[in-house]
């Protein structure tokens, strides 16, 4: 049996590719912008607190790091091994990093099936099947970014691909460039990261197996998954349905159209099937599917940041009737339901507020509204057991509306005894708010229908099943 | 017969709300940060080449500019009176106003309707009814910002919102917190605005009459509306059907659910309805519905800058496959085609890539593609007869792809033969990237969902039905 067509996900060893105690770029290159010295680069910057050896019979030293002739040569115990040799070498590396017991093999080199280069793959696969206390990721991929760890193998420079700040989001993504181009988005838009893997062919360690690593990471919150094509589909659902059943996983598909699928390729095995089949498939498995990676990040952040939804019923605070009445339908057209709030709780707003303010749901303070008279309002919807999320819009084009409403929605946000998420739109102050907030771990939408679409995540994974 | 419910758009004397030769502010303030304050240091600051008086009994001068103690003091011509008075003057100012032959005034004073003021609601709309030859806009409105004519009614400062630079999307909105929400914003984004109104209660010029002026404004090449109810519907569909035969008109409808329209509250004589009806009868009028705001200005700035669609066959180009799958998916789900690009083109392109590139649709350079490569893909699809549009990815991350990549797409897209849209995702260096090729009116995307639905809506309106 080939190892990569085992039937169960198989993690025995993955831990070597996150948090290798030594590591040899092999291929150190050192010409400034070659992957073998970007790889190098990356390991001597980001803080890597393990051993880092390079390999490069040509040079004397890389980096300032002296070179060994070939993997052989160390005598030190290598935990991981990151290849980036031209493709005719590859085999022969491999066999010294297993001569060397090297635990983890990430195979960056190109040119093997997607080429076409058939007779070479073949002995590539028929040596990772012979090695099976060795694991491999690639060949043809990125690898793996881990900010805990400090793991980066990204060959891709800072001043092109910025990296995440670290976080509980893991992204493992079939696509290297789609891979790299989200993480540069995300990076700026100050979301953490975990883990990122990129693992190309896939010709040992699969989506499978990583799904079912960072099911057990207690770093990883929340786990993102671009795939194209799966060479093993039952194990994979499988996996999924497991794995979801714990922590949330978003799943973003590419090739769910016939036209799609052809760009996708041949992929050995692939499932094939539209977009209904496989959001039936992921519905089975509990993932939770997106359709654009901008919502696989807003379902995401979510699911990191906020606490379990009890109910479907939100309460919307508003400074301005606009975007009340458009939250309003956003909740409503996800199939989620205003809340009426109590009474009591109204009557305590309604002192609060001039006589002009509308307690209803929304709960409209209007367009002088202070952050006194949002603290007011906010502590009763947090409270009011009537209510199982709050949105809550701040126009900061209002020059009433002080800085300290930031305190204010970060005080009751740290309590984390309900979802609270703001929606707020505008320009360079409102940027400068909003970044505030977000520093606080408060998810912070610009969009009516992207804010009531997450929040309906929340409540499918949570308060409609459990 | 009320002025404002005449069965047809009437456009008299709108001129004088966005070129008048000499402005009044009516209630001069002071003190920084009221109204009266923000509006007069808005015409002092805008560079309004009128003349500016300022209305005060109580103070010599604000700003450096002579106060008169009422309307009737100023003995030269006055165009456009703007009112900031409290409410229980302002019939007092429109009968000066009226006395000194003012030909536009805008009531930004609110407490009108919305508060229930019943019997000054009634003297108000009696007195606008009696006055032909006078226009008003609002009460309880933001009023206009013109930014070629450089009028700004705005009384929020320039700290919370930002004004956008000069364009050709004109913006009508009944909601005053939304519109400026969204202003703020889009002056972040970079998209230049012509006109924005925001109408508030719609006395005498509502909806209908600014969309009739818009379609006249050769300034105005797109318009773009958020609405709530209409007070006189089938002037509104009238209107709507007639000018969005020539100019695109782009709607957003709050209070689509019913929920929605609650919030909205009691507009005298609004259409109810669902979204479902509301769709059918903006569809009746070759109007251009979006759901969210960011449609709005995603729809509209692709009308703005491309050219007429001639069809729905588009050709995608990329440096990264995963998003050339899911534009692929995306382009098939908003229901257009892939170009089927002739043998001749292809095999040109062909010989300009290494042979890894994949010449189909999706047209993958590969990760390793520089700009050259992209000058030959492009101006091979640009010229194409089997290609009505073009979807260029160029994923910022490869080191590879030169900054004079941006040229190339400018070239190509200032002869505007066709539709050529872009993707880039990416971190700090790709929006640097971005706002280079946005700053030369190319439509940037970072969605392909969003830049799927925005080509649908310009073949929807120009390739479909003409």
């Amino acid at each position: 049996m080939q190892k990569g067509k085992s039937k169960r996900a198989n993690v025995s060893g993955l831990e070597y590719f996150f948090s290798p105690k030594s590591v040899a770029v092999v291929g150190a290159s050192r010409t400034p912008g070659k992957v073998g010295y970007t790889v190098l680069e990356n390991f001597l910057k980001s803080g890597f607190p393990g051993k880092v050896f390079a390999v490069n019979p040509e040079a004397e030293e890389v980096l300032g790091v002296k070179c060994f002739k070939s993997v052989r040569e160390i005598k030190e115990t290598i935990e991981l091994a990151v290849i980036c040799v031209p493709e005719k070498f590859v085999l022969k590396v491999l066999q010294e990093c297993a001569e060397r017991k090297v635990k983890a093999v990430i195979i960056i080199t190109a040119g093997f099936a997607e080429t076409g280069n058939a007779k070479e793959t073949m002995k590539l696969k028929e040596f990772i099947a012979k090695h099976r206390n060795m694991r491999f990721v690639g060949p043809n991929c990125l690898g793996v970014l881990d900010t805990q760890n400090k793991i980066d193998t990204l060959f891709l420079p800072f001043n092109r691909l910025g990296r995440p700040e670290r976080g509980g989001i893991s992204f493992i993504s079939q696509s290297g460039a789609l891979g790299s181009a989200v993480l540069d988005w995300a990076a700026m838009q100050g979301f953490g990261v975990g883990k990122f893997v990129s693992y190309g062919n896939a010709m040992d360690v699969d989506e499978s197996d990583l799904l079912e690593y960072l099911d057990r990471d207690k770093e990883t919150k929340v786990i993102a998954l671009y795939i194209e094509g799966v060479g093993n589909g039952r194990k994979f659902f499988e996996t999924l349905q497991q794995v979801g059943k714990q922590k949330p996983v978003i799943v973003i598909k590419g090739g769910v159209t016939s036209e799609g699928g052809k760009a996708v390729g041949s992929h050995t095995g692939s499932l094939a099937g539209s977009s209904e089949v496989y959001k039936a498939l992921f519905k089975q498995t509990n993932a939770i599917y997106a359709e654009t990676m901008q919502e696989v990040f807003d379902f995401a952040r979510v699911f990191e940041f906020e606490p379990k939804i009890k109910g479907k019923k939100v309460q919307i605070i508003t400074n301005g009737g606009g975007y009340g009445v458009l939250c309003t339908d956003a909740i409503i057209g996800a199939g989620l339901e205003l809340a009426k709030m109590n009474e009591k709780a109204k009557s305590v707003i309604r002192k609060a507020c001039p006589s002009y303010a509308i307690i209803a749901n929304p709960i409209d303070l209007t367009g002088d509204a202070n952050s006194e008279r949002y603290r007011v309002a906010l502590e009763q919807a947090m409270k009011a057991k009537e209510v199982d999320a709050v949105l809550l819009i701040t126009l900061f084009q209002t020059p009433l509306l002080e800085e300290s409403i930031v305190q204010i929605v970060r005080g009751f946000n740290e309590k984390k005894t309900k979802p609270l998420l703001v929606l707020s739109v505008g320009g360079e102050y409102c940027q400068k708010m909003n970044a505030m907030l977000e520093r606080s771990k408060i998810n912070v939408f610009d969009n009516p229908a992207e804010i009531a679409l997450a929040l309906k995540k929340l409540y499918e994974f949570f308060g409609s099943k459990r």
